[in-house]
């Protein structure tokens, strides 16, 4: 291993690198425009647009990824104006984090531009529904993910396992994290975390901290070889980001044991191809070749379990689960089309703290290392 | 240190005497209930009442407490024959829980006791809604922390700081976490969770990670010597229940930075003398000396912020103020009354992150360390 100070300067001298490259894009759009305004030319800044429409399916790549259409963003047009400067107010905090080699919610960068223009009654942001969208803008203009803007958002989920890595220069060994666990940061980019060390051969998440408590206790990850995550519900951008480096970087398969129910399926789906509003990070963010182990619909009949598991499907779930089936990577997948029917079918869905109703740790001890030998998962 | 082995061994030890006291609590219960079956007398269990109008300001102690009130449930009673069925089916789980050495979430133990009852159309427990009262009910009944029937709530929060504590015989060093810290488990008792090393002199414990996200960066930990946590809003069980122990055996004072509005006032009320609903337990989860930092209603003129940092006070926003203001702690605490009615009197409300208008680390570099050197907060 490489000495502390020697690892922190390389941290430095790659965080640079990382940081001249975005501040070099802040510094070209704004050069961008002040030439406009001395050529007394329209001001403007061409934006990808973030819409459904100009969201595409890569079959391909499998994921989903942004069109080219691009929308302009003009000074001299009332209805933009504001817009405009927005993007500039932004612009200049994001600057100014990456001088200062400080990282800010995204709260903070609305309060951080918030104010009443000079002379007017009018205010640069009333309410952070306005701000963060225009921080998306920035990221697809500027071609930079949010983290490396410096902007994070809200840290969830934990993690254990047989994997050490090097967080700012602090050496987390996951195999000696009691039943807490290291807690998963919102910015997990390499500059930041670094693996070290890692003999797992996959990692197993899981929706929510309960059933993980459940894996944990039973020491899951040391009997399977694996790492254990799980991200607090729909996972945030620092355990997707985290997950999909662990897949690419050290080629783990990622596992996932989700509810069965459209929630489950759509988590699995975030996670898998990126989710419309942010298609123009799931370069970053999707992991095509995550799996879905469970809870499967079949599992009512194939794991006997009692009618105690059953949640009655309601119209919603009904709308929902056929939405899902309808999304292109589900329509093209013969495996999904029937999963998603079989749950159809049942009528109800079933979630993975259920199946206690065998055993206090046959989720743990008996279904997923099962599944897991059996290789019987969804793709 | 001890070697590993012994500190397992040591804490095999204590389980099982936290465990045999509980189990033998159970046991008692059940015992009752048999003698009185087998005299063919009234079987019932004796309750003890969780309402508001049972729960007792306790002046002296400084904390919420349970009266004397109790209720009984019966078996040969119409009202009361299912919740009665439901309390000995919960009461068998958790037997076999503590016997297992397992523990296990609110969730999987209402599946764990739900079913069709033989025979019958009749389901023992239909929502989870029916089933989390009635471990409250054993709990008070058992006088057993929830944490002590071996069932846990989700796991929320994080921690850095000069501290080294050892979880299930892991060392975890908690000044070397990293960005993302250690995660707070939820069960937080001795025979889990152990003290070894502190030198930290008091806590700062902040509302939201994105807030502990700034003062980890800045090491704030570090260059103050403490500890630094955070409960991702109102802090969960395990949060609480950690910040008791910290101050209650290490004598570390817990410093709270909350925003100020009802909700920031309302999360360090339940920090300090616990909540109506878990009055029994405030005696395990409040910490009547916690401190209340900021923000502060003065600080707008103090602190010289801009306008960007208000936000209007609502009519549910003014309802609720009055409501805490009525609390019997808040009542007789002059300072507090003034600083509730300097809030409404301001008309706005203030959250800890606007203080980024001022400067990206205000709030660490200036806020809190003046704030702390002239002791300047509520208690």
């Amino acid at each position: 291993m490489a000495k502390k100070t020697t690892r922190k300067s390389q941290d430095d001298k790659r965080m640079k690198e990382r940081d001249k490259a975005t501040l070099a894009k802040i510094v070209a759009l704004a050069d961008t425009i002040t030439e406009a305004a001395f050529k007394h030319g329209d001001i403007s800044i061409s934006i990808p647009t973030r819409s459904r429409a100009n969201t595409i399916w890569n079959r391909k790549k499998r994921i989903l990824e942004m069109g080219d259409n691009k929308a302009s963003r003009e000074l001299f047009n009332l209805n933009q104006a504001k817009q405009f400067m927005q993007t500039m107010l932004h612009s200049a905090t994001i600057k100014e984090l990456i001088e200062a080699d400080k990282t800010s919610s995204l709260r903070s960068v609305f309060y951080k531009a918030k104010h009443t223009v000079a002379g007017t009654r009018e205010n640069t942001f009333d309410t952070q529904e306005e701000s963060d969208p225009i921080l998306e803008d920035l990221e697809v203009t500027l071609g930079a993910l949010r983290e490396e803007l410096h902007i994070f958002a809200e840290n969830r989920g934990a993690m254990v396992g047989n994997i050490t890595l090097i967080d700012k220069g602090d050496e987390i060994d996951c195999r000696r994290m009691g039943s807490g666990g290291y807690a998963l940061p919102s910015i997990v980019e390499p500059d930041v975390i670094e693996f070290k060390k890692c003999e797992a051969d996959f990692v197993l998440h899981v929706e929510k901290g309960t059933v993980w408590n459940r894996f944990n206790e039973d020491r899951f990850w040391e009997k399977n070889n694996c790492i254990l995550t799980h991200g607090a519900g729909q996972p945030p951008r620092g355990c997707r980001r985290l997950l999909q480096r662990l897949n690419q970087e050290l080629g783990l398969p990622i596992i996932c044991l989700l509810d069965c129910d459209p929630w489950g399926h759509y988590i699995y789906s975030v996670i898998k191809q990126g989710s419309i509003s942010l298609a123009f990070e799931s370069s970053r963010l999707a992991i095509p070749e995550a799996k879905f182990l469970g809870i499967r619909a079949k599992d009512y009949r194939e794991c006997d379990l009692s009618d105690a598991v059953k949640i009655d499907l309601k119209d919603n779930d009904i709308k929902r689960a056929k939405e899902i089936a309808a999304y292109p990577w589900f329509k093209e997948n013969k495996a999904w089309q029937k999963e998603i029917q079989h749950m159809l079918d049942n009528g109800f869905k079933m979630e993975v703290e259920s199946l206690i109703t065998k055993d206090i740790s046959y989720v743990t001890e008996v279904y997923v290392p099962e599944r897991l030998k059996k290789r019987d998962w969804l793709d």
